[in-house]
C-alpha cells in the first residue's frame, strides 16, 4: 500500500468532519498546509488516492464545465460569467504570472490544458496533438475537481502556454462556483458526473475559418495555406475528442454564418443558436412570446428600425442528439441601445433580477467580441441562467439540509 | 325645375330640422308616408333629387361597404357580423319573400344587386354582365345610402334572383349600422365616401375554382368545362370593376390555398390573410405578439398538439396598393377548442369584450362554413372590431356633439 498525505488547511479550508479516507497508492503530494492532490506529469500511473466527504450544506462548490475549441471566446465567456457574479476575475495573486486561473469573489476558472499529461515537446516527440486524451491526465482532473467540489483545496498543475511546459502547482481553493473550462469537460463520464451545468461553444467551421484568418493572418502575420493547414491537422483530433462532447451539454451555443445576406463568407455578421435542453433541474429555458411553441421574429419593422441587414429571431422545440431541447435563435446584430432592450424585454425566463439587466451586463462589456449579436447576448443570458442555478441550489440546500432529508 | 316630393315620415323617422332641400330633377318618387329616392329602372337618367341634412349627435347610421363575387361568403360574413350585435337577422317582415334585405336590432344589411338597372333579360340584351357598372345605378345606389346615413328611410328597389326581374320597391329605415354588400361597394367614389368601414373578401382563383366545383358540380351537377367556362366568362368584367376596389378596403380578408401542403389543390385547407390598413380612425389592427414586427408562429408544438397538416400564423406590417398595412395570416384549421381559444388567447386587439369571445362566437356558429378556419376567425374578428368602431363613434359624438364641434 502506498503512502497518500492529507494535510488540513488551516486558514480558509478544512476537510468535512465526516470524511472517509482510503489511500490506493503514492500518488500524494502535499504543499505547504493544503491537503493537495498532485500527480507529476513524469509519475507512473496508478490507482488514486480518494477522499470521500460529505459537505456541509450550502457549502459544496457548483461545478460548471465550458467546452470549446481554443481560440473560441471561452475567456470572454468566462469575463460575462464573472461580471454576473459581480466584482472583477484576476489571476491568482504573487503566482505564477501564466497561471490561466482567474479567481472572482463567487468564481473560480480553471484552464483544464493545466491537465495536460505532455508538454509541447512531449507532444512533440509522441506525435499526438493537446486534444488527443492521451496527452492529457483525466484521473487527476477527476480527482481535483471532485476534491473542490468536496470542498477541499487542492495543488493544481500549470500548462504554461508561453513556454509550452508543465510548471509547478498553484492552490486552488473551493470556491462557490468553480468553471472548468477547456477542450475536454465533458469527456470523461467520472467528470461529467460532477457537473451541475455544462456549456458547449460550438463555432461552425466557417466562422472558425473566418476568425482565424482575422486573427492569424491579419493580425500573426500567418499565410492562408498555413492556417487552413493548421485547420485541417486539427480536425480528425476534434471530431473525435471535442465535437461528440456537444451531446452532453445543457446549453449549447451554436455559431453559424448569417442567413440574412446571400453566401456571406465574411463571418461579421452571425446566426447564433442557444440550444437549451429541457428537463435540467433548476434551469428552465429561455423563451421568445410562446413556450414550446415555434416562432420566428425580426423585431425590426414599424417600432424598431435597424440597419442593414436586420435582425431575426427564432424559437422553437427540437431534437438533438435525442434530447428534448428548446433553441431560440438570434441572426444578425444590433448597432443600438433601444435594439437590445427591445429584445430583451421580448424574451422570457431569462432570469435577471430586473428589467434590462441583460442590456445593461452588454452595455457594461461592449469592447468584448461579440457584444452586439448572439454570441454575447446568449453568453450573457447564461451568466443568469448559472446565477440562477446557484441560487436555486442554495436555497434548497438551506430548506432541505442534509440530515433533513435523510430523515 | 322638375318636381321633387317629400314626405316626412310620422312613424319611426323624421328630417332633421337643419335640411335643406333642392329639387333638380323629377326622379322623386314618394311612397306611404316615408321620403323616398327611387329611380324607376327605365325612367330617364338626369340630376338626382338632393336634400342635405345634418343628422343629430349620436343618431347618424353607421355605413360598412363588404365587397365581393358572389358566391364568396359574404351571406355568412353578414350572419356572423349580425351575431357579434346579439339579436338575429330576418327578411323584412310581411314584404317580398324574395327580398335580399337582413334586418337585426342594430344592423340592417342591403344587398347591392338590388341597384341592378338591367334585370336578367335587359343584361342579356346588351352584352353586359352583372358586374358591369351599366348594368348598375350607382346614381340611386349613392342617393340612397346617403338619405340612410342621414337619417332618412327609402323605398329601395329589389333585384329578384330567383325570377331575374327587378320587383316592386321595399321600405328600408335607417338602422344604428347599415351594410351594404354585394359586387360594387367601393366602386363609386359618392358612395364610397359614405363608407365608415369598407371590407374586401378577397377569394383567389383557385379557391373559387375549388369552391365552384364543389358547389355547381358536385350539388348542382354542372360539368367541369362549364364551370371553367363560366369562370372564364366573368374574369375580364371581374378583373376590370370588382377587384381594383380592393385598394380602397380598410380591411381586406384574402382566402388562398393552403402552403402547409405541398401543391394543394383541393381547397379545402386555406391560408387566410386579414390586410388591415393603418391610420383608419377607430380601428386599430389585430396584432400577434409583437405590434409592428414581422412574426411567423406555429402554436402547435410542446403545449398545443394539432392534427395534420397543423395551423401557421404569420404577422407583420406590408404596403397594399401603396397603403401601411398589417397582416395576421392563419394556414391550416383547428379541430378543437382548445386550438382555438388557445389562438386566440395569443392575438392582440380583438376588441373583445371578455376572455374568449371570438372562440365563443366561432362556436356559436359552429355549422356555418369556415368556422374552423382564418375565413371564419377573420370574419368574427371583423364583426368585433366593427361594433368597437361604431361604439367609438357613438361616444366620440355624445363626447362632442355638432354644435360643440363648431364653436
Amino acid at each position: 500500500m502506498a503512502s497518500c498525505t492529507v494535510v488540513y488547511t488551516t486558514t480558509t479550508q478544512s476537510l468535512n468532519k465526516n470524511c472517509s479516507f482510503s489511500s490506493k497508492s503514492h500518488l500524494g503530494f502535499h504543499h505547504q498546509k493544503h491537503l493537495v492532490f498532485y500527480k507529476r506529469s513524469s509519475s507512473k500511473r496508478g490507482s488514486p488516492c480518494v477522499i470521500t466527504c460529505g459537505a456541509a450544506a450550502g457549502d459544496q462548490t457548483l461545478v460548471i464545465g465550458l467546452a470549446a475549441d481554443s481560440g473560441c471566446g471561452k475567456s470572454t465567456f468566462m469575463r460575462r460569467l464573472t461580471s454576473v457574479f459581480g466584482g472583477r476575475a484576476e489571476p491568482p495573486k504573487g503566482g505564477n504570472p501564466d497561471s490561466n486561473t482567474l479567481i472572482s469573489d463567487t468564481t473560480t476558472v480553471i484552464c483544464l490544458d493545466d491537465y495536460h499529461s505532455l508538454d509541447r515537446t512531449g507532444r512533440k516527440e509522441k506525435g499526438v496533438t493537446a486534444l488527443d486524451p492521451r496527452a492529457n491526465d483525466f484521473d487527476l482532473m477527476y480527482e481535483q475537481v471532485k476534491a473542490i467540489k468536496d470542498g477541499i483545496a487542492v495543488q493544481k498543475p500549470i500548462y504554461n502556454h508561453v513556454t509550452g511546459l508543465l510548471d509547478p502547482p498553484e492552490l486552488i481553493k473551493p470556491p462557490k462556483i468553480l468553471v472548468i473550462e477547456g477542450l475536454h469537460p465533458m469527456f470523461d463520464s467520472r467528470v461529467r458526473e460532477l457537473l451541475d451545468f455544462s456549456i458547449y461553444l460550438d463555432i461552425s467551421n466557417e466562422v472558425k475559418f473566418a476568425w482565424k484568418i482575422q486573427r492569424d493572418m491579419a493580425e500573426r502575420g500567418h499565410s492562408l495555406e498555413s492556417i487552413k493547414a493548421s485547420i485541417e491537422a486539427r480536425k480528425p483530433d476534434f471530431d473525435a475528442f471535442i465535437d461528440p462532447q456537444k451531446q452532453y451539454a445543457d446549453a449549447v451555443i451554436e455559431v453559424l454564418p448569417t442567413q440574412l445576406i446571400a453566401d456571406d463568407n465574411e463571418g461579421k455578421v452571425l446566426r447564433v443558436r442557444l440550444i437549451q435542453k429541457e428537463g435540467v433541474k433548476h434551469f428552465s429555458p429561455v423563451y421568445l412570446f410562446d413556450e414550446g411553441s415555434t416562432i420566428s421574429w425580426v423585431p425590426c419593422g414599424r417600432k424598431l428600425t435597424c440597419s442593414y441587414p436586420g435582425i431575426k429571431f427564432s424559437y422553437g422545440p427540437e431534437t438533438y442528439y435525442g434530447h428534448e431541447v428548446s433553441v431560440v435563435e438570434m441572426d444578425g446584430q444590433f448597432d443600438r441601445l433601444d435594439e437590445l432592450i427591445y429584445i430583451e424585454s421580448h424574451l422570457s425566463n431569462l432570469s435577471s433580477k430586473f428589467y434590462g439587466e441583460v442590456t445593461q451586463q452588454m452595455l457594461k462589456h461592449s469592447d468584448f467580441p461579440g457584444s452586439n449579436n448572439g454570441t454575447g447576448l446568449f453568453q450573457t443570458i447564461i451568466g443568469l441562467k448559472i446565477r440562477d442555478l446557484y441560487e436555486q441550489i442554495v436555497a434548497s440546500r438551506v430548506e432541505a439540509p442534509v440530515g433533513a432529508a435523510k430523515a
